[in-house]
């Protein structure tokens, strides 16, 4: 298996992703919401870069909730924000959902044309590494924060390439890859202290979004994993 | 101080230069070589994208000596290819170069923007540190290899934040920088063993360039920092 790993959404290029499972991670916040969404029994999940795309897709699919983010906070005639607390059971068993956020859907969409496309976060890493065992070629790519690094989508992605070795993978690991195996094993057994001085903690912080960090920064909690239909939306692995 | 590290050249936007002192790594071997070329008394250097490029301003200043590589060999007709070991004080003192490689000096010419640029790697962290110490705006442009990340950039990046801040800078590091620093105090102590199985690492190896990676992987060996004059030559600091 070889894996590579892209730090931003700008190294991001076809050929790259040519045959592979691609897993887009983007921690704080909207790939651990999608995993808790689908782990408290969401139908289906769709990723859509602007938020007309949104209104329009659901002028076609009318049961649909609309969740997602501008600026970390809910859009105008949304009914979901970006935060894992909203996607209750009560609000999503069932249910189908469309999402757009700043980064996230951005980098989903920037990978459609790898074979498969799964989401994955801390809370399900080694749920992600169990769907990826049988794969070739795995890329793992980061969402950042607006095309720039954000160190706990690199370390989520290290722990992902952690699991893998650990479930016996015969990986190749590209210079990317190595590197965020190698920040995980040095800060993953305190993710709080690894991110204190990083930029999206911060600004979650000063958002009073303490709660949803909490939540966030838990490695293996979920066993839901968001794998790509042949339709584009999302469902469970 | 706010100190921004840039993994490949990707990330480089004249916005974030502005103001700027950018650092560029290409330390498997462009700027090891250029500080090995200032240490051992050349006059000057300047970075230029094409091998015609290269001619041409030959062709003005003829006393100048053409260096670098092109897939890692000798350019036909130049009178260095990019090792180190080819920029004794014999050949180089007192001497102009002008130097086009692969990585190297198209990451120079991505930052033109910045106020200033200095060149730095492993055998120049310690001096490249001090040549900052008076800045507000830190910018680290890692070179990379084809537009992705190379370990050894980000590592000799790591070294110089981490002189930075051993020399007492109050600096604000963004994610990249604070993971480049971490991965440099998991891994600087002994480099080879870092970058066993890493790209660019096993290229040199496999051709034949060991003494290259010695030469190269040593850390805080050269007092000489090439920085970008005002005619946009290098000169050692």
């Amino acid at each position: 298996m070889n894996v590579s790993l892209f730090m931003t959404p700008l190294e991001t290029r076809p050929a790259l992703l040519s045959g592979a499972a691609a897993v887009v991670i983007d921690a704080l916040r909207m790939t651990s919401t999608s995993a808790t969404a689908f782990a408290n029994g969401c139908a289906a999940l769709y990723a859509v870069r602007e938020v007309e795309e949104a209104r329009a897709l659901r002028a076609s699919v009318p049961d649909a909730l609309l969740g997602g983010e501008r600026h970390g906070v809910l859009i105008e005639g949304f009914d979901l924000d970006n935060s894992p607390l909203s996607f209750s059971r009560a609000r999503v068993a069932g249910r189908r959902l469309i999402m757009t956020t700043t980064n996230g859907t951005w980098a989903i969409t920037g990978v459609a044309a790898a074979r498969r496309v799964l989401l994955g976060a801390f809370v399900n890493a080694s749920a992600v590494a169990r769907a990826l065992l049988d794969e070739r070629s795995v890329v793992i790519q980061c969402a950042g924060t607006d095309d720039r690094l954000s160190l706990e989508d690199v370390l989520a992605g290290g722990a992902i390439v952690e699991r893998l070795l650990a479930l016996g993978a015969q990986a190749h690991l590209d210079d990317a890859a190595q590197a965020a195996l190698t920040l995980w094993r040095a800060q993953g057994s305190d993710l709080h202290a690894a991110l204190r001085d990083t930029h999206h903690y911060n600004v979650m912080l000063r958002g009073g979004q303490r709660a949803d960090l909490d939540f966030c920064l838990r490695t293996d909690v979920l066993d839901a994993v968001p794998v790509r239909g042949a339709d584009g939306w999302f469902t469970a692995q």
